[in-house]
């Protein structure tokens, strides 16, 4: 899994930076890595719970990230329960694994509405499935879409810590916290 | 994120068949998607915490996938606390998305001598990093590998619930539990 050294990766500064572009790239390209980040919420009985989400804004002033989702999804009642998330992406090309804490805030209804009129009509059809996800079903297909304004959602992860590893010649690996106001320290890898 | 409908994803044996396909694909072939899930545990404090592992081992007939850690680990801390773990596989090329539930037991020491003289020298390098994983250090390279029986780890993760999603022209999603013997339900994607 080793990458040549890339300079970017040398300073705490610029893998802060680079952590930050990977975001902002897969807000506005559908082929990079960091536009389908896992994300880890707890259940109410004390388990890890992972899915595929698709990032869709990434604002490094405020240190945020949203994501869309289904208000009648898993992820949503064990975010109103516990609002700690963790999110994963790991890039095979640049060798980089990005690790972020977060905390979640729940949005829907007139707060969002304006977000629900930029959503494409093929997008819509992912909020409002009958029944809701992840309910039992007697087929494969037994089910409907009906795109549903009350049914959208929007997740604000705020980020509360950073953890990058470069797995280049050398592994390099720091953590940033919002605590510090991003300042950076090194961890053995 | 569609792709033409897989014949194997049409019925509930068959996506279970190839959900154990891909992983025994990920621990022979380091190409696999499969070969790099996505491990999450939760903090002593609650929170979900997220890495990348190497898929070493799955065994169908038993439910069980190996990873190797260093002992010292967060991730052993955090699974000697709570073993409740997931993991999670995105299989971009037949648009698969796997999410596996499991409890974790950890073994080391002799009881895993035989696995470590498996191991190449060069990957022995990944356990007895000192300082250990995540101890903040001065600069970017200032830790040593010490290559260390007594720090290397297996983990044996027991499945206890496999959520398949194949996201075909229509999506399909399916839950495999082990308490019904991996028998099958559809469910709402």
């Amino acid at each position: 899994m080793n990458a040549p050294a890339l300079p970017w990766a040398l300073h705490l500064h610029s893998l802060h930076a680079a952590a930050w572009q990977h975001l902002a790239r897969g807000v506005h390209d559908r082929h990079a890595p960091a536009r389908h980040p896992t994300l880890a919420t707890v259940t109410p009985d004390g388990r890890p719970a992972l899915r595929t989400v698709v990032l869709r804004s990434a604002d490094k002033a405020s240190g945020m990230l949203e994501i869309h989702t289904d208000l009648n999804s898993a992820k949503v009642a064990q975010l109103r329960a516990n609002p700690a998330a963790a999110l994963h992406i790991w890039d095979a090309r640049t060798h980089l694994q990005m690790r972020l804490r977060a905390s979640a805030t729940l949005h829907h209804g007139p707060e969002v509405a304006q977000t629900w009129a930029r959503v494409p009509e093929a997008a819509r059809q992912s909020y409002g499935i009958q029944p809701a996800p992840g309910q039992p079903i007697p087929e494969g297909l037994a089910y409907h879409k009906h795109p549903d304004p009350a049914a959208f959602a929007v997740l604000r992860l705020w980020l509360t810590e950073m953890d990058i590893l470069h797995l280049g010649p050398e592994h390099r690996r720091a953590r940033f916290t919002q605590a510090t106001n991003w300042a950076g320290e090194w961890l053995a890898p």
